[in-house]
């Protein structure tokens, strides 16, 4: 072997092995160009040449020698025959000496608000009266049922030894299709897919139905969770101002009639923060204009079935052009971490694929154990859960009107989980905020639920994280820091 | 109003209001623009001008004017002043007329064998020996032992009703890095991320380490689930063989000279498929050239504490340039849906945040329950496992001993839940399963192991999905179908 050519009588070939002989010609070239024992400009017997001494095929020996060309091994140039390709020094393209790689790495989107899904999701504020986090009241408990159910799905083998289907487990999907379908929704199991909280969705969402730099259309407010994603993802989102009748449906028509967004991301009912329903009129608009313009709904539903006056979802409108989801965390647990999706037939597989790569699959155990409560307690908790609902809003508007100072406004209508209110000119939320927090109570400024610049005189106060009988004092000192 | 001019008599500031002037400004005039109340080419007033008349700053209308330049809703020349730009006729550029938005959607990335995550979960195969799933063998069972934690921990609220930290449950993180320094890791609490699988670590590898058309180097054969992800991600796996001491780590120096791969994916201990585990030698070369390389090695360590002959993992020799993954759905329980990852302090924020995209936290209610379990049941679980695989293995061994003729070939030494066999020159892969199937056994074929073909002629054979005493019996069928 010199550098100029190479003789192949080293080179061996097992005819009785399963390996294919242009594969293992392949693996045998590559491995010696690789470690340097055939250097750069080292010159490859003709193919022909080859193929002789191997007995075998010419085309065996074009087949490997073209396996080395895509690998950059090889160069072929007419007349002159195969080379070994220059490899480089060593010296790394990306990485200067001395550079550690996690310098290198791909570019981070983080988003105005990094901390914000971490803040929604964590759990430690010390003595406050802390109005932060949308999570179930601990009255009604939903305790003593749920560990009935997960001790009676716990035993079984096929729950807890799988991971089961990542469409999710059948009975479930039924169930929650059968109440869909109550609910006014022409849905079937098999477009149902379990997912690992409604999170899961927007993220699946996004990947899947959208490009970095690709637009999409929110609302301004919206669920920052939601936002921090779509930043994590490149997406750049346009947003529609929110009235007490729901999203602004003319502005979404006047946008469709000039950008092309991948998606319109909404929450028609119990809309977080604000707590108001998309009017019917403006939903029958908001479904036609996307069928018009063939531009998907992703319609984020996770309170849909606590509302005090219920609307049916969007997609009871139309199946084809809305991706549907919903949630267990708000109205039983959020440590279940579990979630649904409805989506058209035509992006189900795609979506499933994604999912898959996510978690492989929601837990089974998970899955059962909520199965066997909803087929035992549910309604009877969701019933008492509105009740609550209804109790903790009255004692809020109630103290809102007593402690709270005219500048101080919230919309007495709003319906769900959270008040969302507006800020003195002279106080803006972070102020608010900062004053509040050494009184002892905390919330959400507003910024975060803006795409793009406001809520800097908004707050928003979760009524059920609290005990019901913290929420008159934990008003009124938001409105004695305003009134000084 | 004109279409060449604008008289703003019309435009109304709310100077109480605490949206700023230039914002009520930009709100107002696109809103007319998306409206077409003001028509393409309707010139707005100078800036000055506008500025006069409504008694503000003329930095005010800049400020405004410079939001809708952004936006593309008007255009501003020297000399000529701002007018509102063209904003097309409603021809959306995307969509022609009549094609559906789920056409129109972004390239889907799906890989060779798509369904293969999807199959790995799939727990229905009827009445057949099942040799398929990669689960733990129902006994020694787990279930009484953790139904007990569940219960124990199910009546707390801060378990069930919270999302709790995304970085997961202190008291695990702390038990799960207390366990790592017994195998003689330095890992804190801190480094410790909970994931809802492990399979969760891949996917927020991929995706935070490297972009779509990246190069990463893996093994061949490795676990299929990873190589899907890695496609769905766009990701390039360049494939490094395995011997019977593990991975060959020659090839990835050689290939490390010359290519600037994103991270090396490995599986050290009773790698799947193959149930060899990377010598002491190769994993001391192979931290070195990571980090003399400046790639960080992605270490897969599902099987690792099962191993008869445990050595530490590749992360005992060097925290910075390892990211570490493990899971409990070997060693305890699919459907918990529960891992973690070890990751170093500089990239820890970074991952963390997408982890939160994909699902918020990992369930607090499983993870408090596993905490139990680990203080009160694992370790005898542990145990009793090892003992379990290894008669599983001795069994799976003499059967092979017994029925399978010399052409049908597996490595007797390998350790953990599969067997990798070689199938004869006569019997591909796919042709034996088919047979094997009429014979009421199944198996997985081995191409969905190898990044970039291979496995034609291999078998993977999962030892645990099986009650024991079929083992032989479906060995024995295998045979059968080669002896004819």
């Amino acid at each position: 072997m010199t550098a100029n050519g190479w003789a192949p009588e080293a080179l061996v070939v097992d005819r009785e092995s399963v390996v294919p002989i242009y594969r293992q010609l392949y693996e045998r070239l590559r491995e010696q160009i690789l470690t340097g024992a055939l250097p750069e400009g080292t010159r490859l017997p003709p193919e022909r040449v080859l193929a002789d001494r191997l007995g075998v095929n010419r085309s065996t020996i074009v087949h490997g020698y073209r396996e080395l060309v895509a690998d950059g091994l090889i160069e072929q140039r007419v007349g002159s025959g195969s080379r070994v390709a220059a490899l480089g020094d060593g010296a790394p393209e990306r990485t200067a000496a001395g550079v550690p790689w996690w310098v290198t790495l791909p570019p981070w989107r983080v988003g105005q608000y990094p901390a914000v899904l971490g803040e929604l999701a964590a759990s430690e504020h010390g003595e406050r009266i802390a109005f932060v986090q949308g999570v179930p009241p601990a009255e009604p408990s939903p305790l003593a049922d749920l560990s009935a159910s997960f001790a009676r799905v716990g035993g079984n083998v096929n729950f807890v030894l799988t991971y089961g289907d990542s469409e999710g487990y059948g009975p479930l999907r039924e169930a929650v299709a059968q109440r869909m379908r109550r609910r006014g929704c022409e849905v079937d199991a098999r477009d149902v897919m379990m997912l690992t909280g409604s999170t899961q969705g927007i993220t699946l969402v996004a990947q899947s139905l959208a490009e970095p730099g690709d637009e999409i259309v929110v609302e301004a407010p919206t669920y920052p969770g939601a936002l921090q994603i779509f930043q994590i993802h490149g997406l750049r989102a346009i947003p529609v101002p929110v009235d007490e009748h729901g999203v602004r449906v003319d502005h979404i028509e006047a946008i469709l009639r000039t950008r092309r967004p991948r998606f319109i991301y909404t929450m028609p009912s119990l809309h977080n923060p604000t707590g108001v329903t998309l009017s019917e009129e403006r939903r029958e608009r908001l479904v036609l204009l996307a069928r018009r313009w063939g531009v998907p709904l992703v319609e984020d539903d996770p309170y849909g079935e606590l509302a005090q006056s219920a609307l049916a979802p969007l997609i009871a409108r139309g199946n084809d052009d809305v991706i549907y989801l919903s949630s267990f965390s708000k109205t039983i647990a959020p440590s279940l971490r579990l979630g649904w999706m409805v989506a058209p037939r035509t992006i189900f597989d795609r979506l499933l694929l994604r999912k898959q790569s996510y978690d492989m699959a929601t837990s089974m155990y998970i899955q059962a154990g909520v199965d066997d409560f909803m087929r035992t307690a549910y309604d009877a908790h969701l019933g008492a859960l509105r009740i609550e609902l209804a109790e903790r809003r009255a004692i809020a508007n109630a103290a809102i009107a007593k402690h709270w100072p005219p500048s101080l406004r919230a919309d007495p209508n709003a319906d769900g989980y959270y008040v969302w209110a507006s800020t003195p000119r002279e106080f803006g939320a972070r102020a608010l905020l900062a004053n509040a927090e050494r009184r002892g109570v905390s919330f959400l400024f507003g910024e975060p639920f803006f795409a793009q610049g406001g809520g800097d005189h908004h707050i928003r106060i979760a009524l059920t994280p609290v005990p019901r009988d913290a929420i008159e004092e934990g008003i009124a000192r938001i409105g004695a820091v305003v009134k000084g």
